[in-house]
């Protein structure tokens, strides 16, 4: 017995408590079953009371309100650096200056493609060749980590070389040593606040030893993808460290590419994306981006300056989110626990922010686990998809993202996934 | 004299008579830079008139309004092909089937640039490798053409081959031989539509031609940039060709990678951008594009559902557009014809539709003219624009843009330029 739960631990159990619990188990799975559910908790999506939060931006600027500050048209072509008020309140939000700062169309996950794309096809600034003409390109990816990231590193035939995550941010001495005398290794994917899925924030300590490390090949690139830099759960806010400052002090002023959005600020398939980086990134991106765009939706752009006002006008905003997501998250903590508390087959974090939970289940038992929920009725990201390759080394990792289903929904899969992951666990020792 | 205008043809004027026509253009000229203008006809963008057409857009689709016709939640993330209903319309009016064609972001121009990345990077669909890993990419560029298209082309590395447009499109006799044994020809770029900038429409025969020839690349592609499909200037409205059609009846399916937008039917910087082809080379596109993109903007969609709300919707706002263009071209054309006509100094086209007029002046003068004109405050397209690498051959055609100016600023700025054209070709005959 746990001495906190009075719930047993199921390493603890001998043969006879494991069949009667397996047993228990098994009835409890097929009741899960019966109940016929369709449930999803599988992607990092808001929810329609959080995009509802937006809802005037679907009426804005409205019929006569198209001039910029500057007195641009938006509805025209051009502006290749996006809004400049616009621009103006991320960077205050991210504490960058404004002119390293640039908006562009919906999605970050499109401009950091760009970015790689740009690196292949023409280098980066310091690049011996294009990173396309290599023999290899290695790219070192903290686990667990994101999906997206992964699956497009893989795409553009990069290898991935992992290191782990800690509280702190990536095991920044793991990678010091990577980087520093193997040129192939082009660079690093980071989420540095409240990541996916694990939700660690990046220390400054991190940061600054990432901006500082020597590496060895020249054009050694992080893509700080600062997804949720603004987006708290608890009163114990991240805040933001400035990576180009430090990247700039550190004498490798390019090192750095930051990346932020609006998806889930405002619409998630209708929003903003950003990039910043030093001013000759940044000088790197625009002539290359020149080549493919006259510029970004800027009436898009005036439309979040008038919906959002100011940095002031997005922290009173993404508290609204708040108030929506803490009881979500806490409807799968609280869950969590009081299934799976003391038993030991189960640790989780619990998120200051982000989008998800982190669930570590015994090793060798993730896919198992998924594996009876999806027949079960409820969808979990597949096991692995947190790992490059979709390989999970220890089989344990599944991602939670409770933000779009309504709280009674996350309280009823959570519930029959603690059924999984305690089955799957009792399976493993009778096995 | 000319017969018909009463005015001197320059060629044919004797040592005497060009000094004293020499003089009287300089005077001309010393009043046109007296004047101080500052008038440019540089670029195809809209007017603010006709951007004001689609001023119901900046309200759209209004607070309460986000639902597509199927259900789906505009706001969020999804939905890569784009909105059913926005690709209906220009499937119409493309005459495409619907689930061959795709709603984008905001830009065509963009959308080409992924093709062509995509292309470099991972290789089309029966590429023997991706072109980024290509000894040398060859590229056929009928001229005059965009010069954005050679832009983007040169910094690709592709090297480009001109082949001459001809009033029925490009010379595709010059095509066929340089494709059928040449395996690093690896496309071809075509505006088939009231072409930028002398306003040529491929004919049926030529683009049967194209979809029938045989090329030695098997990954030989034509982007059909369709800019100007439904951006008529007269009632001898040119059609759509069936390229896709064409093309798959005569083995090629894949050929053709099909472009238009609203750009310069709604909102030049915030419209939405098509992109058609083949199923396979649909599902090409769509395979790339998953990896970079979670989803177009669809509210952006919806919004332009609700105001054009079909095909004919479209047809019926680009007359507005015409109504307020006709008066434009009228204007240049006027002004050509009363300065220029009969002088033997220039030729020009008349167009149907599109947002040019390509003229040619005497062999030799076009940069001179335009360094003329930008003395005299009138900004030009600079010379060689319509030409890879910016080099016209023959030195004599400027791209003249006439749809942003008023009316009144327009004559005043081909008057000015009238002056500069015979001035240069005077100084010619007299060096």
């Amino acid at each position: 017995m746990s001495e906190n739960t009075g719930r047993p631990v199921v390493a603890d159990l001998d043969a006879a408590a494991l069949t009667t619990l397996h047993a228990t188990l098994l009835d409890e799975y097929a009741a899960l079953q019966a109940r016929g559910l369709r449930l999803d908790i599988t992607r990092g999506k808001p929810s329609p009371e959080q995009l509802d939060l937006a809802q005037p931006l679907l009426g804005l600027p409205g019929e006569d309100d198209f001039r910029a500050a500057d007195g641009t048209d938006t509805r025209n072509y051009g502006g290749l650096a996006g809004l400049p008020e616009l621009r103006a309140i991320y960077a205050d939000l991210l504490g960058i200056p404004v002119e390293q700062l640039l908006a562009s169309g919906t999605s970050s996950l499109t401009v950091m493609f760009d970015v790689l794309a740009y690196a292949f096809l023409f280098g980066r600034d310091g690049s011996p060749q294009p990173w396309g003409r290599e023999e290899k390109v290695r790219w070192i990816c903290p686990v667990p980590g994101y999906d997206r990231h992964f699956a497009m590193l893989e795409h553009l035939g990069i290898e991935m070389v992992t290191v782990d995550q800690t509280p702190d941010g990536p095991d920044v001495e793991a990678i010091a040593r990577l980087v520093a005398d193997d040129p192939t290794i082009k660079g690093l994917w980071l989420v540095p606040t409240y990541s996916n899925p694990g939700g660690e924030t990046t220390s400054a300590e991190v940061a600054a030893r990432l901006a500082a490390m020597p590496a060895a090949a020249p054009d050694f690139t992080v893509l700080w993808d600062n997804a949720y830099a603004v987006h708290h759960l608890t009163d114990d806010e991240s805040k933001a460290v400035d990576v180009l400052g430090l990247a700039a002090a550190s004498g490798h002023p390019d090192r750095f590419v930051v990346f932020a959005s609006t998806s889930k600020v405002t619409f998630a398939g209708a929003g903003v994306a950003f990039l910043a980086g030093s001013p000759s990134t940044v000088a790197w991106y625009l002539r290359h981006l020149a080549f493919g765009s006259i510029g970004p939706d800027k009436v898009n752009h005036l439309r979040h300056v008038r919906f959002l006002r100011d940095a002031d006008g997005v922290r009173a905003h993404m508290h609204r989110h708040r108030e929506i997501l803490e009881p979500k998250f806490g409807a799968v903590l609280d869950t969590l626990d009081a299934r799976l508390g003391g038993t030991g087959t189960a640790t989780w974090n619990t998120p200051r922010g982000g989008y998800f939970v982190s669930l570590d289940v015994v090793d060798g038992t993730a896919r198992r686990v998924v594996e009876l929920a999806r027949e079960a009725g409820i969808a979990l990201t597949p096991a692995g998809a947190s790992f490059p390759y979709g390989h999970d080394p220890r089989d344990r990792n599944i991602r939670i993202a409770p933000t779009f289903p309504p709280v009674d929904e996350i309280r009823v899969a959570i519930d029959g996934l603690a059924t999984c992951v305690l089955l799957a666990a009792v399976e493993q020792r009778l096995s």
